[in-house]
């Protein structure tokens, strides 16, 4: 019997989140030490808590630079300050000035490294935009214009990700490049749908199999007429990558099943969708409140007392002026679909803890909180859920979580 | 084991298609004789089959006016004609000058009626268009010119349809009021997700809980600027709802158990994920893709083999000018998410045999038919999903089958 259902998918968020952080997956996958030295750098909302479990863990000299986001180099100030990495914070999602200046340090860091040494590579989500460094004949506010044009189009963060490859000097494997003929060792947080390492904070040691056709593509698909100068990423085969190697060492899909299993202990019937539902927010809502509502009336796919759990990064078409990010906008909008049903409670969160450019992970609701604020569908349409559960109540808050595996959604179906 | 999942596919089709026929499904639900007239009206796609039902089992006299779409009279050459019940052919989704005429005969037939006799009423989708007069003040073209902007505008079926009552003289329950004082009996297929009476055909027999401002709000939200003159509808607690009653006699539900006892007699388990999905087309495949992928990879929320049953009903934004309706638009964009996925099939169509304006009821695929056509991104973006399946192969033809329970999917994910 579940008291509080709010409470109850906030309890499942916490176990999703606390199943891919850095301090349950990485350990694990330490490679030995080196006979050289060991050069840790890394970019993600989760490169300082990364850079942690490997600094409380290695036998060994070491020393190193992370790049994080503004924000995200601490928990809370009882957690311990690095010793041997430095973690600089950064811009993020446009990238910005403090960001280039690390990207250009690790860069050069990386090339100073000789045949005995390792690079060890810390990736997250988010790492794309911290670790960026325009390639040669394109300025840093050049890539800024168009990642903030390429982040307003509903462009796939795939997509997004091959674009930013073609405008970097360090993205798409050049890091690796650089670093040769060190060892490499990358250990990524996945917050891609599909966990392919080549997306991963743009893959900054790992071949490309994108080409800049490609990328043009992309921006003529999205109708975005500015044409930068696009460079060609190192491909496979490359002499560099043969001394590398990559680990997912935490999944969306390791996230969901620790909130199932956290479910499963409440006596809820944890129902996983998917691990990598991708869509425009609002459509992808109407879906989930359609099974959601086949469960309460017909018993189907699953009786209730279920929990519908799904993972994945959704877009948001911007067409209104408002505050919200894509987990409080797929949340308004699957409320006005659902229209109070009275059994149906909801939470969507970005497990980074940040939901687009506000203070919160998203939201959670019930069938009360539609009518607790004003105008729900009028906020829909001005792309205003931040203010709608400002006012309604539901905004959840954790502050960054130091991890990333990208969106989290559990609805949950109260008994008949 | 399944030897041709696209066989396979077209097999739960069909019994989807059988479990909702006028043949199977009215029988059970016809009133007893009056003991003065019984006059039989009708409108819809089924209104044919559902009369024919209606003349080999009725006792007592009877005489009748139906109006269904062209083409949609019979199934096939061998079918019987109707002897008292006249059907006319018409105009659909845009009215037409045909239905008008025929509007206006049922309208004076119902209105010949006295208190001893009985108006059976039989609905099915397709009704809203085919049974159509225009409110007074307002002409024909007027009203087809706005219903063809709203066809096109994204608005959901339920939302076009309470624009449609306050333009008209015979839906919104004004039927019901013409016929008064007679008994009043209305059996309806529900092409409508959620199989609300009130919104199937419009409801000419029933109270219109919705507003000339919920209409206007609705032209407002899709950018349709012209005001026509709107018409007040008849609410609720108006004497003529006395003597009306109305049934649903089959839905997308009973469809989807249709296809669910066939998936179930081939050894493949039948998950109905939601018999009401609304949504964009093409977001719509990209959470049905995402689901999909979640089975083959994680066995998860069911290990295949199994199928992914769906209904409901959704919208195309037209942005090209190409050629399909919104279920081959689904399959084709479900196609491209999928991206040659070795283990899945998939069928998408229309429960009425026709997927918009083509000739087609949708498209059954597997993970062979990306390749086979030419350039689909390109196909998708022009709205012109038919032509893509025309030459990759894969149009599903039945012609009309005389129902109409709205749309119907199937995703068969194969052992692995």
């Amino acid at each position: 019997m579940i008291e509080s259902p709010e409470l109850f998918l906030r309890t499942l968020f916490d176990a999703a989140v606390a199943a891919v952080s850095a301090e349950r997956c990485l350990l694990p996958h330490l490679p030995p030490p080196p006979a050289g030295r060991t050069l840790v750098v890394g970019a993600g909302k989760a490169a300082a808590a990364m850079a942690r479990v490997v600094e409380a863990h290695w036998q060994g000299p070491l020393s190193g630079l992370v790049v994080t986001r503004y924000g995200h180099s601490a928990r809370s100030a009882q957690e311990r300050p690095l010793r041997y990495t430095e973690v600089v914070e950064a811009g993020h999602p446009v990238p910005d000035r403090a960001g280039q200046i690390a990207a250009t340090r690790i860069l050069a860091l990386a090339t100073d490294l000789e045949a005995e040494d390792l690079l060890l590579c810390l990736l997250s989500g988010g790492g794309s935009a911290l670790l960026s460094l325009p390639a040669p004949g394109l300025r840093l506010d050049d890539k800024q214009r168009l990642t903030k044009a390429l982040l307003r189009s509903g462009a796939t963060i795939a997509e997004i990700n091959c674009v930013r490859k073609h405008l970097s000097a360090i993205k798409g494997g050049r890091l690796a490049v650089a670093a040769a003929p060190a060892q490499v060792v990358t250990l990524a947080i996945s917050d891609v749908p599909g966990d392919d390492p080549v997306v991963i904070a743009s893959g900054p040691t790992l071949p490309d199999p994108t080409t800049t056709a490609d990328a043009l593509a992309i921006l003529h698909r999205y109708d975005l007429t500015e044409t930068p100068p696009l460079a060609e990423t190192p491909k496979p085969g490359t002499q560099a990558f043969l001394q590398a190697r990559t680990t997912v060492i935490a999944t969306a899909q390791e996230a969901l099943e620790g909130a199932a299993a956290a479910a499963r202990r409440a006596g809820v019937t944890p129902v996983i969708l998917s691990n990598a539902v991708e869509g425009e927010a609002r459509e992808v809502a109407l879906v989930h409140a359609a099974i959601a509502r086949q469960v309460a009336a017909h018993d189907q796919p699953f009786p209730p007392p279920c929990v519908l759990l799904s993972g994945g990064e959704t877009t948001v078409t911007v067409r209104g002026n408002g505050r919200g990010g894509r987990n409080s906008e797929f949340l308004l909008a699957l409320l006005l679909a659902l229209d109070g049903h009275p059994r149906i409670h909801a939470l969507a969160c970005g497990t980074d803890g940040i939901d687009g450019t506000e203070d919160n992970a998203g939201a959670v609701a019930g069938p009360e909180t539609l009518r607790r604020g004003r105008n729900p569908q009028a906020a829909l349409d001005a792309n205003n859920s931040y203010d709608f559960f400002l006012e309604a109540g539901g905004l959840v808050v954790t502050g960054p979580t130091q991890t990333n595996v990208s969106d989290f959604r559990a609805i949950f179906i109260g008994p008949g």
